[in-house]
């Protein structure tokens, strides 16, 4: 018996992991998985409820996503990887816990609100959008996570799954589910290249894991910096400027970076001698992750094994949570 | 391979069955299991959409229904018995069925509707009520039903069901899922014994198909029949008393009820004599029922048994259909 404190996290396959990834979420599951039983997810059921008119793109980011985590030092004897569609268990959870939430609860979840009104859906809300808190839910409890680190936005995701567990217990008085604690990224959020707040995918602003070196150049010499920074000698903006940004994250020599500022701000510091060590700097920390990357695509049924064993894993997890979930509800009949 | 159309019927283990079952539906069982590939679905999970708070009644329900099944003459050996929630592909597929339906749409459909406004749930709809009619196009594709016997109130449900079934097919491009036709029934309503149109538990106005011969009498003495007929002499109104509807029924000689029907509404024929009449003729079609079920209730682990190896059964044919849908959606990975 593990007194290790369950940590559940994942991605949804809808594109290879990018350094956002890696700063707001990865490199803290690689502290986690020292510590704690950690699961990771990899939510190919919440892709759907935004791609379900595309799901042959999930497949093969499923193995990019696997790529990603086992080059950066997920170590698969220390976390357990597994594909959400894969454990039924956690449909079933999803639709006995749909009876334990109003339709307007979920209307009022402030993170569904927010995300209804970005993508646009107007009156034609797929009716799995809306439910997804309650298969996060599913997600959370199947295997009895305890912590589940998320971004503040995420907050009423917990407080959602929370609702669902103090309902649970309470109507069928057992203490079968075990409430989530969020943990709070205390990491600001790293901008994409183009300096906005937010990389990603769809933004078209993303530095990969599974970048090249060449495309990491690029990338960088085309990196958003001080716009009235024009002429070398005149003094630029630090603040705001999205690579020094990238080098408060990534570079080694904090005190170097630091005398780089003064003289940014003086004047006389040009962005392309700045963005050529950042070039440096993020491909230093990214060679490795590379090298081990080329070794694991030699054998992609390897990686797809770990992946699977993760699930058979995770299924057995799963199937005793249900076990004890139809006991409560008196679901049992053979 | 069976040639045979598939058609799918069940009920809510919400109680045990009745006369207005057997009117209404189990009668057409006996004879569909001739000719069809019959499953006959215990919905427990949709029984749990507003019985969630306590779902400690549905097992021992679960055992009476399937005593009245069998009882009536269901056949194992042409009928599959089946358990809604020890299915869990229903689950998955319910999942994934949510993203091709949008949330307006399922608030439209007019048996939702009603029922929203029946059941009073005023702003607090259980998002698992409002999304019955998804689970239930689960219910029936994932057995790829063809027929589905309904009242005709229940008709936007096969529409929906059917709508989710192009849409699939439609996005992911396979023929995967079968469209299912409404069987629906001829036969009028069979009142209460209090007269309305509707025969229920919760109305307290039903005869079960379990109820001794005393019962039986008890309450075919309170029937209603024609409140101005309060003389033997009196002429009495034969349209819309219970007793002559329930004759009308079940009496094997419906030349007698003509003539009874004749010297009624002339007068000179009391209620009693009819009423008495009406005990005879019901206790005559529930004593084989009875006795069967004395017989069957001897065994019980027997009749779960029956149960178990239907659930069995349906769970192969279950994960056929789901490797169909998961083949089509590209959602493979192992």
């Amino acid at each position: 018996m593990s007194v290790k404190k369950v940590v559940l996290t994942g991605d949804r396959p809808t594109g290879s992991l990018h350094l956002g990834h890696y700063v707001g979420s990865l490199q803290q599951r690689i502290v986690l998985q020292e510590t704690h039983k950690q699961y990771v997810m990899i939510a190919d059921i919440q892709a759907l409820t935004d791609n379900y008119e595309h799901p042959e793109k999930l497949k093969g980011n499923v193995i990019q996503v696997m790529l990603d985590y086992l080059s950066i030092g997920l170590d698969p004897q220390k976390t357990t990887f597994f594909i959400q569609s894969m454990i039924p268990e956690i449909a079933e959870l999803t639709v006995l816990y749909l009876n334990l939430v109003t339709v307007n609860r979920l209307r009022r979840n402030p993170t569904v609100k927010t995300e209804i009104e970005q993508k646009e859906f107007g009156d034609s809300i797929p009716a799995g959008f809306l439910m997804y808190p309650v298969s996060q839910a599913a997600d959370i409890t199947i295997v009895k996570g305890e912590l589940v680190p998320v971004g503040s936005d995420q907050l009423p995701m917990i407080e959602q799954t929370n609702e669902i567990v103090r309902t649970f217990n309470r109507l069928y008085k057992k203490e079968v589910l075990t409430p989530a604690q969020a943990i709070i990224s205390k990491v600001p959020r790293l901008p994409g290249i183009d300096g906005k707040t937010k990389m990603s995918k769809s933004l078209g602003n993303a530095i990969f894991l599974s970048d090249s070196a060449d495309v990491v150049k690029q990338k960088v010499m085309k990196m958003y910096t001080d716009p009235f920074h024009l002429r070398v000698e005149d003094p630029g903006q630090v603040e705001g400027n999205t690579v020094f940004t990238y080098l408060d994250f990534f570079d080694t020599h904090p005190d170097q970076v630091a005398e780089l500022k003064v003289q940014y701000e003086k004047g006389g510091l040009g962005d392309v001698v700045l963005k050529k060590r950042l070039i440096d700097v993020l491909n230093a920390f990214l060679d490795p992750i590379r090298s081990r990357r080329a070794e694991l695509e030699k054998d992609i049924p390897h990686v797809m094994d770990i992946l699977k064993r993760g699930t058979q894993e995770t299924r057995e997890v799963a199937a005793n949570t249900m076990h004890e979930v139809r006991d409560a509800m008196h679901l049992i009949y053979f």
